[in-house]
């Protein structure tokens, strides 16, 4: 235990267009946010709009659920930002691909693709960012929020569907990694949540859906301010689920 | 449907120490608040203490039970606060007297006594609101938060325990109404929710419980915090249910 | 703990056409079954049928829903049963009306109309069988199976719904009940369960519906098969919830 | 469609000592049974026993998680009992090793190796066997029960824990796959069900355990007669998930 106080960031871990780029803009202001994303091209753009904002970011292309990609992106992270970090919000949205197909036409090597980035790739995350968690120097009571670590979740983590055995076993799965980490790393101050995105998140790529109702698709700067919120709920009072749905959402 | 634009206002029932003045006091900050409790001892020093801040309160006596009293309530309302009125945010905090006793030691009389406050209250309360929530002369574009009905609830809402038949009846019921609730008004922009406080909160009552452990109380300020939020989320993204614990409970 | 051993009988209330009168029919081939329902009229054809079949029963009308016809039901079982009796099963059966109905329309009398026959009825009943359910004479080994208590619960007992307010608050409070009750008097030896019937039961009253696709319809012998089932599992084994579904419900 | 009609099997994976012991006796009563388990040291014993009793077995050693593995004990099944086969029941009994670690002293390969057994083996038994599962000759009404693939499950498919992270995984993904499996397979008339296993299995493994308590742990037997009387229900009333606890446990 050392006196120095570490210097907090934000991870985001799918800091694609829409949901990750509204979370990272939002804890932007802030934190000094680290970006992972697959590819360099979703990144540029968001540096940059972030930067322009009087933001600090990093962007780091980064295969989430390979060990080797994750443990060299922490040491860039720390080569370019300082060793002594500590990590106050670490947020997962990396979003298995959803697709709805017969059981019998998957082959394994599909299957176990689909459930990749939940599983692996959680791991790899949450085991990269916990350790820089509870680093805070012997000085929790110098940040003003307790270290936060928040999983986005779908409708598919609450029930199973024909034809999506991988995409909500992976949403389970997510789950279950939530509510273990939340039960071990509670006590340690560290509050874990889970996030239930439930409907069509209104982003470039929904252009077109559900237009005939005004406000029937999840403002992606809402589930930002949602997880900003967690963020700043004190450890007397975690929320450790909660659901977001357009009001007319039918479930 | 006119083009007067009604007045604003909150009500929360169940607005005694400890919880329910902590959201009044929330509350208050954005709008003329009315506090509902069975006496005005319990009223008065909230009252002032907010008024004393600058916020604007009325405290009526009354037995949401009952529903001629909450009727009566409701014209008292309107005799103090103006007749156009628009409710935009009604908190339902009334708790049943949480007792664990054998089954078979409950008679009827003391069975339904635990239940009245969560069905009875709990009805003519959403009952007396609701009207007033969609009652916004046809601009809801001209209120900055969508009317939200929040429903206190507790662990006992998510499974039963022994000697708990009662209490746990009367959670599960207040839960099955804000879930139909949410469902039936929602597509009418009325945001219903349902808060899972698990864990003891930090009041006068619980002084010297828990205290071994730094931060181990839920901090009322914090549900009342947590409320505004959910008060403040646009209808593209209401959170239907959220849970509340200490870093330090088990569940 | 007297060295008697006492009588078994099975109790059914909601012992109508349908489900009720397969429920009846299951359990008088192993005990003699009193069966409750409001009216002498639906209690009739029952009887006839059971005693045909060599299984002997009793029908009570009553209320459940009032403690004092409650009472004198179960002293008109002794009268005619004997003093020394022993609940082996008792079933709750009894369905609160289903209406979905705006809730700004329906009336406190009505709303509570619909919560009673589970609020105060399934009170009532568990708490006028379960002191007969532990009455074996200090002998519990010399019966076949547990005593067990079934509450029939439905779909609206996990989630609610719009329009269904008073509805699924009694069933969710039928589940709590059951649950509570589960833990309370399983370490006694008393097997509580709650089975969750979701999709149309087919009775004369359903026919009709849903003729074009086979089977589509919940077999009444099987609910009581299931009923059955349960009864017959030893105290190392207990299920304290089953769901019953035709293969093409969606869900 | 053809007219023959293929004759009827039950596989079990995960046949080893207790549970699967005693469901592979169970449904040997009625059907050929094939055993699947690692060694073949924990099958033969069990084969004994069954053609002791009159029934008839066969064991094949098989790495479930192991696509290759699964697909040549297709082949060996056939080889020995015919190439027309259906099979009336699957039961994916194999556990993944319940460790509670640390969460950051588990490393990946640790973590996916308790992952696999559920998500990979489970993938492979159904992917093999709901073939064969439809697979009646276009004559299900020869057939006296709807073909059956049941999961074993456990507590922590339901909630996570405090070092359980890779455990509750696995268990939140089995019971994803079967809710998926039931919605995708029942219309076709296949039963999916999970089976959550609460407590202390009375095994060789666990003599020892709970001894103080008479009765305290869940009985294999009666695990497989849940199972079996899951079999028998008909397309009508298909039970998708049952809890089996023994009357002490806390929950």
């Amino acid at each position: 235990m050392t006196s120095s106080i570490p210097k907090s960031i934000a991870i985001i871990a799918g800091a694609g267009p829409g949901t990750g780029s509204a979370i990272a803009r939002r804890f932007a202001q802030a934190y000094p946010v680290v970006l992972l994303a697959r590819s360099r091209g979703s990144l540029d753009p968001l540096l940059r709009d972030i930067t322009q904002n009087g933001g600090s970011a990093v962007g780091i292309p980064t295969d989430v659920t390979n060990p080797t990609s994750m443990d060299s992106t922490m040491d860039e992270i720390k080569a370019q930002l300082g060793s002594d970090l500590r990590v106050a919000a670490a947020i997962y949205n990396v979003a298995g691909k959803f697709s709805r197909k017969p059981f019998l036409e998957q082959g394994m090597e599909e299957f176990l693709g689909s459930l990749e980035p939940s599983v692996k790739g959680a791991f790899n995350f949450a085991h990269a960012t916990l350790p820089l968690m509870v680093n805070d120097g012997g000085h929790p009571q110098k940040y003003k929020y307790p270290p936060t670590l928040i999983f986005t979740g779908a409708t598919a983590a609450l029930k199973g569907g024909s034809g999506l055995s991988a995409f909500a076993m992976s949403k389970f799965g997510i789950r279950a990694m939530s509510q273990s980490l939340a039960r071990e790393f509670g006590p340690k101050g560290v509050h874990v949540s889970h996030a239930i995105i439930d409907g069509i998140i209104n982003t470039e790529k929904t252009k077109g859906y559900g237009e005939d109702v005004p406000d029937s698709k999840i403002d992606p700067n809402w589930i930002a301010e949602s997880y900003w919120f967690l963020h700043t709920q004190p450890r007397t009072s975690f929320t450790h689920e909660l659901d977001l749905r357009p009001y007319v959402e039918t479930w």
